[in-house]
């Protein structure tokens, strides 16, 4: 049978890389652990920016930009946080290059007196101006985001899920009480939930992290988690209550009502590039990428089957305005993204491209469909009856009177799949950690899904030793998922009375 | 007379930091050179940028994302590059941080073998790209456009003007032959024209660059420039046509019709948020910032007159009505962007600081003006009458139909005001080197605006002469205008018959 790509999902880290490659996503730099995002990749990031930030405003958050460079000082200010991400930085440390014996190097004479750290994330340098910022309650709460790119050095990097510089936004917000921040904490977390879900049609479930996974400063981080084509978890975004930790560490106060200098509660949360990975692992098949048509660069693509010949002309004409009447549609709250396919290539090679890419719907066009009115066309998220590739002829009427529901029924098609995998696949039940690892087997790299276990929240040793034990397995916790049963089974790891319901995979 | 600065135009300098202070569009970060701007500036740059996005998008290209560090080695490839960029870029040195005898530094073990320069432009690593993806005359032109952070080292940093980091866009393109990269180059410098005049109110002057101004590694470049209230020239926008140095260099080659191997020609082209300093500098008062509509994050600010007493709420819900009616319109096609300011601070200062912001539109209502069925509103283009605010009262009905034609009369005066001071401050006539140093004086620093002269276009030393005599005056030459005329006068420098007519003045 012939396929789009030349290896299917069983060898799952080559179909990965063979869809980052041929959907024309990314691909490696020059530059150890950077990533190029093409065109077709930063797409979807301007469809996923768009949509996320006008929630993210919606929600009362405004947009600022603060600097790229991080005085070494500042990291150094919040002890966990040192702890957390020291090892993994980027330094500058000087500020010009000169030609030496013939080579361009770093001018000797332009060492900065104070390294300067590319930032690995903000809270210090927004918590900075938070502390001139915030004076009074009146000002609270303060509620800022960010676009920008962060560098985390990576050892061994992965296109999208795990590289040395990457995009994302970051939230930052002040609270005068507790409660607020963590309100506010939640809240995120739920737009990311919501927005994964409806947006991406990636399914996830919003949760807890455990303590030793926690953001390094952070008093609780809650996570959304979804589940790839080969079991494993990805964390697809986080939320950070940071209590007063980041506010005692940068004198973050302000004058309450009663005139009282308090310290803020503060709160971080963020999403990255990495919401592409998820996408590609959650909704990709063995022919390529398949697209949500919610952020799908080009939702519907027209390609006209020319073959240098008079009739061209006809061809042309009629796909110009179907691209037309398509565009002229509204779907997801904007205008259809009909687009037509005019570069100089044979027509099958692009049916291929568009169907690697993930494209919802291709249309192709030839002088017959012309000559009869009608349009021929594959749903890239029901392509194959069988080895066949599935071509529906329709009157163009028809199809374009129908095409915004096709869409919505793809975006919906491909939730109901990722949604009925996750959901079949978290099994219950395990009462012992032998279960556990019987369950996944120690070797064994095969689909398993999650399973979700009772445990008694361990801390300290205890907890060090079952993340020691988990890891022997490759495990990892995923999160205690928000709904909780009203009683637990016993906790797998110590026989003590459980206390919470967590979530435990192999992951990203 | 009291006014919402505590400084004037007259100190130009002062007041442009002032502004920009208490406009709340950005402050200096405790990184020296680098910036943090504020949601009020911010807002104006994501207006600029999805209209300018628009455009670019509208002509063709895509964007991308390349990494921000770029290795040695690649800055090295093009000589005249080294020479323009090597003394003004941070330079990545080390990948990790360590606490040694509790300090923490970058850790010896973790240096890198070749040093990563962050990214002051993108020519070399996207041109890493383009010799990649460049096979074929079928992959040409080659559109390519990116949003992103850049670092120039600055000592003298001025926020917005001149700042060590700065966010743009940088378009990148190769075409198969030289005639249509300069299409492109000349193509892009009329998008920023557009855009400037259209969009940001602000008129410039488009023009091709003397030699000796030129981008480094570039074979044309050409400007927009605008005329500051100071008289001073803001160069505005860049676009190169870079020949096939760049191409040469990086190896970037298609395979033509007949199959020979042949070099691309390539441009870049980019403005940043350079802008914003001159929107400020352009439409600034002695009250602060007048924003065109077109780019203000609000566009009408509604204040509401309470006085904590029951009638509040009449007035509350009378303003929720007036703004929901207002953001149902359309202006510049898009929603109108109406506010309603519930802050709890007092009415007046509301007032002043959406004066200082320059909101366009500034509507107070009072329980009269609910009761009466009417709002009071004040236009920032054109607040005062001799030292009173202008506050005009008129029927909700009408205020509401006619909103959009006032702000489109705000647009348009606001450039018709920055178009007569352009156009009255150019002084021509003149025709000789003293002629020039006379009308700008030596030492005197007040508005004198440009002159327009002719030239011979003198090379080398004789190119050096002209500019270390202009640099005496503190002046430079700016562009030479797209319009020229038919014949020319004597070169002001060399008394040989003219070949081209320049703009000099003072600049950013």
């Amino acid at each position: 049978m012939q396929r789009a790509l030349n290896v299917t999902r069983e060898r799952f880290a080559d179909w990965y890389q063979a869809v980052v490659r041929d959907a024309d996503m990314a691909e490696s730099s020059p530059v150890r652990g950077a990533m190029v995002i093409k065109p077709w990749g930063y797409g979807v990031w301007e469809l996923i920016q768009q949509e996320l930030d006008r929630r993210i405003k919606a929600t009362g958050h405004e947009n600022c930009y603060f600097p790229l460079f991080i005085p070494l000082s500042f990291i150094a200010k919040e002890a966990e946080h040192v702890e957390g991400f020291a090892k993994e930085m980027a330094v500058v440390t000087h500020h010009r290059l000169k030609l030496i014996d013939g080579k361009l190097q770093p001018d000797p004479e332009a060492k900065l007196e104070e390294p300067l750290v590319v930032r690995p994330t903000s809270e210090t340098i927004i918590g900075d101006a938070f502390s001139r910022w915030i004076r009074s309650h009146r000002d609270l709460p303060m509620l800022i985001n960010q676009w920008a790119n962060v560098v985390r050095w990576e050892m061994r990097p992965r296109l999208f899920l795990r590289t040395t510089e990457f995009l994302w936004q970051e939230g930052h917000t002040a609270h005068a009480t507790e409660a607020e921040a963590v309100e506010e904490t939640r809240r995120m977390l739920e737009v990311y939930r919501s927005f994964a879900e409806d947006v991406l049609a990636m399914p996830v479930i919003a949760g807890e992290k455990p303590e030793h996974e926690r953001f390094p400063g952070a008093v609780n981080t809650y996570s959304i988690e979804a589940m790839m084509q080969d079991g494993k978890a990805l964390q697809a975004g986080t939320s950070h209550f940071l209590g007063t930790h980041f506010a005692e560490a940068q004198n973050i106060k302000f004058q309450d009502e009663a005139g009282t200098l308090t310290y803020c509660n503060t709160t971080s949360w963020g999403v990255s590039t990495r919401l592409i990975g998820g996408v590609i692992m959650t909704h990709g098949d063995d022919d390529g990428l398949r697209l949500p048509p919610a952020i799908a660069p080009r939702q519907i693509v027209v390609v006209p089957m020319l073959r240098d010949k008079p009739e061209d002309a006809e061809v042309l004409a009629y796909c110009e305005n179907l691209v037309k009447a398509l565009s002229g549609m509204t779907a997801f709250g904007q205008p259809v993204r009909a687009f037509l396919d005019i570069k100089k290539i044979k027509s099958a090679e692009k049916r291929w491209n568009w169907v690697r890419r993930g494209a919802p719907l291709i249309v192709e066009v030839g002088p017959r469909d012309a000559a009869a009115g009608q349009v021929t066309y594959m749903r890239r998220d029901d392509l194959r009856d069988g080895d066949k590739i599935k071509s529906i002829a329709k009157p163009r009427v028809d199809f374009i009177e129908g095409a915004v529901q096709l869409l919505t029924e793809i975006q919906a098609g491909l939730y109901a799949e990722a949604k009925a995998r996750l959901d079949g696949n978290i099994k219950t039940g395990l009462t012992s950690f032998d279960d556990v690892a019987k369950y996944f087997g120690e070797d064994d790299d095969s689909f398993k899904g999650w399973v979700r276990v009772a445990w008694s929240k361990p801390q300290g040793a205890a907890l060090d030793a079952v993340e020691q034990k988990l890891k022997t397995l490759k495990l990892t916790i995923r999160n205690a998922p928000e709904d909780q049963p009203q009683s637990f089974g016993t906790c797998i790891f110590t026989g003590a009375p459980g206390t919470e319901e967590i979530l435990i995979g192999r992951a990203y």
